[in-house]
């Protein structure tokens, strides 16, 4: 928790301090997407969000702090990874997300990749978020393999294969800059399935990784 | 060319356009290493260099400059792809190679990614020193291919396989920040030569992709 203790008739649900916080997150949002981090300023979000400076300064002290919430805001939000009823349409569905977020004009995504090289407060805080939202898509290979989709002779490595699916979407567009290959969620996630189907990601069942 | 054409005393190979060159690219690289791109400054590399400013203007004009004749000396170095006498084991060991340069501290290689986000001059060189590479190593598929490694029915996108290869190495370092594993450049060359067995990466023979 970086912020102080809203005081109470700030704290009921919807009340000021948290319009203030949509306002400013908001305002964040928009500035990083149109000039990127390097035109991040305290000032310039407390004048798009129509707060007062001294409102910003006191409760997100510097640009990292605004760089931290907006992350947790973005964790905040409720997301449920895909299910389609197959692995390859879940992890298609999954890289089409992602291919969306980093191709859109402004990227929101890009622009805080961009933003996380800069400041190691808002590494540390997208890590986590990466983190979680890898956590919450391993449904996909627990269902995968209770659907008899993935080899059971021994445990897949849910994380692995979920990173072998995705990182070719980041690594082309964000990486790369390659021009956005609509075949492309489909294709890395197939591959990634075969690659499982395979036992590329299998390990011991004694734990080890 | 960005450069002006040097004067005729200047030509000759070891002379003193490519001295200061050598010395000028020498203080980039280290300025990015220790400061990243935010601290690179014309004054700095001259300084760094004990080169003119003047001249360091002349030739160079700005930042971007300087990073696109430092991507473009980058490219200049010798550089062949692994040879191993299997597929598993060149990409392995190029995944090795790529994690080597985005785990040295400092990491010039991440240096550059993150300026690429911020000078469209660098990112364009830098995309066109990763697809130079990418191209280089076109040659481990063929090898496999001719080895009857991998499925000659179809033809085998060398790209994409290389891709799939080498991408979960930059996602995990670059971007999830991970704690570098030593066991990823194997596990990820060795899930993409699972799928590219299994058929993920094959084109129908009319060319298409």
């Amino acid at each position: 928790m970086t912020n102080p203790p809203p005081n109470t008739t700030d704290r009921r649900p919807g009340g000021r301090t948290a319009r203030v916080r949509t306002q400013v997150l908001d305002a964040v949002r928009a500035e990083l997407a149109e000039s990127g981090h390097e035109g991040l300023t305290m000032e310039g979000v407390a004048t798009r969000a129509g707060v007062h400076r001294a409102t910003v300064y006191r409760r997100w002290r510097d640009v990292g702090g605004l760089l931290v919430d907006l992350i947790g805001a973005a964790g905040e939000i409720a997301w449920e990874p895909p299910d389609t009823g197959s692995l390859r349409g879940d992890l298609t569905a999954l890289n089409r997300e992602i291919q969306a977020s980093l191709t859109e004009q402004p990227s929101f995504a890009v622009a805080l990749m961009a933003a996380s090289f800069h400041s190691e407060q808002a590494a540390r805080a997208q890590t986590q978020l990466w983190d979680d939202r890898y956590a919450q898509c391993e449904v996909l290979v627990e269902r995968a393999v209770r659907r008899g989709e993935l080899p059971t002779a021994q445990r897949t490595d849910a994380r692995n294969l979920l990173i072998a699916a995705t990182a070719p979407v980041y690594h082309q567009l964000v990486l790369l800059r390659a021009v956005p290959d609509p075949d492309l969620p489909e294709r890395a996630a197939a591959a990634a399935v075969l690659a499982a189907k395979a036992g590329a990601f299998s390990v011991p069942e004694d734990g080890g990784t």
